[in-house]
């Protein structure tokens, strides 16, 4: 069972990390950067990690972790965002394991609800495909989430955290676009820096 | 004689470039990424463009022109800010040039005002440089500007623009630091990815 962090008061500028990675030319090989980008709630950017991960690897949860338990932003942090439960292809992330390691609230969004069975399929044809279909599956529930009247909604997978603060973080830290500034600006510079 | 570009206004979200070069050991040779962030005014960061530019090299000025000119972003910037006038050591940007690439305003920013007897020992030691001489010089007059109440005053050289425009320009989009959010974002990010 996992234990939830409890948000006493959610403040303004609670210290965001939005993470995503670089894109890659199809059927390449290798390693890809991942950038994670320290938000004051939806307003100011305090800092930037970075980490590279394989290319339909297994090591997107550990090197994850691993960039955020070191940079000198870690003790800040209060949450993590991800773009994506998927890295450089098909490295899942564990969001369990990276609540576990960093102790961080994780919080997947994506702009399109994931299609589970297609994911499955193409998983099946990697290595170690049932790890990686744990960490999809152990994500659990797929919430849809509302964040500005005109936009469509964003689907949601937490850990560590109640569904009610996630909601309340993912809206107000919406305040440039329907998707948290932290993952808007980190997949601007992930983009732009491949 | 340079033709300065009249701002009829100055809108809050005008689009400004900020440029930072990336950290590299002392002593290292080959190239150092420059990394160029667009903000609207002090808010909002809309996206980022890279390049890259020799340690100690002549080619800063043809490659962040060329970066901007290339970028998505070019139409809609109404200004360039560079965090120093030097890039990757001692590779002078002749702001003169980059304004007439660009048809942009140029507003050079440091946090300490430069030394230029230093500056001309050390450019004595490189190759052709008398033309990084004369890039510095061509750079005009150094201005003292104070941005804030409690911080130390910036010194700002400008191409291009009017003092009075220029000084409105940093100034409001100073918006969390002493330093424009361009200016600020393009130095962690460059920080970050080096």
């Amino acid at each position: 069972m996992i234990k939830e962090v409890k948000f006493r008061e959610i403040k303004p500028e609670i210290r965001v990390l939005g993470v995503d990675d670089c894109p890659f030319k199809p059927l390449s090989h290798g390693s890809v950067d991942v950038v994670g980008v320290v938000y004051r709630g939806g307003y100011w950017l305090d800092g930037i990690m970075t980490t590279e991960v394989q290319i339909d690897g297994l090591d997107a949860t550990e090197k994850i972790a691993k960039m955020i338990v070191d940079s000198p932003h870690y003790d800040q942090l209060r949450v993590i965002m991800l773009n994506g439960i998927t890295f450089a292809g098909f490295n899942v992330v564990s969001i369990r394991k990276l609540f576990n390691k960093t102790r961080l609230p994780v919080i997947v969004l994506t702009k399109e609800k994931p299609d589970l069975e297609e994911i499955r399929v193409a998983l099946r044809k990697l290595p170690q495909w049932r790890s990686r279909w744990k960490a999809m599956i152990e994500a659990g529930e797929i919430f849809t989430l509302k964040t500005r009247r005109n936009a469509e909604p964003l689907s949601m997978q937490i850990m560590g955290i109640s569904r009610q603060d996630a909601e309340k973080i993912v809206k107000m830290t919406c305040t440039r676009s329907s998707i948290p500034e932290a993952v808007r600006v980190a997949h601007i510079i992930a983009s732009g820096i491949a």
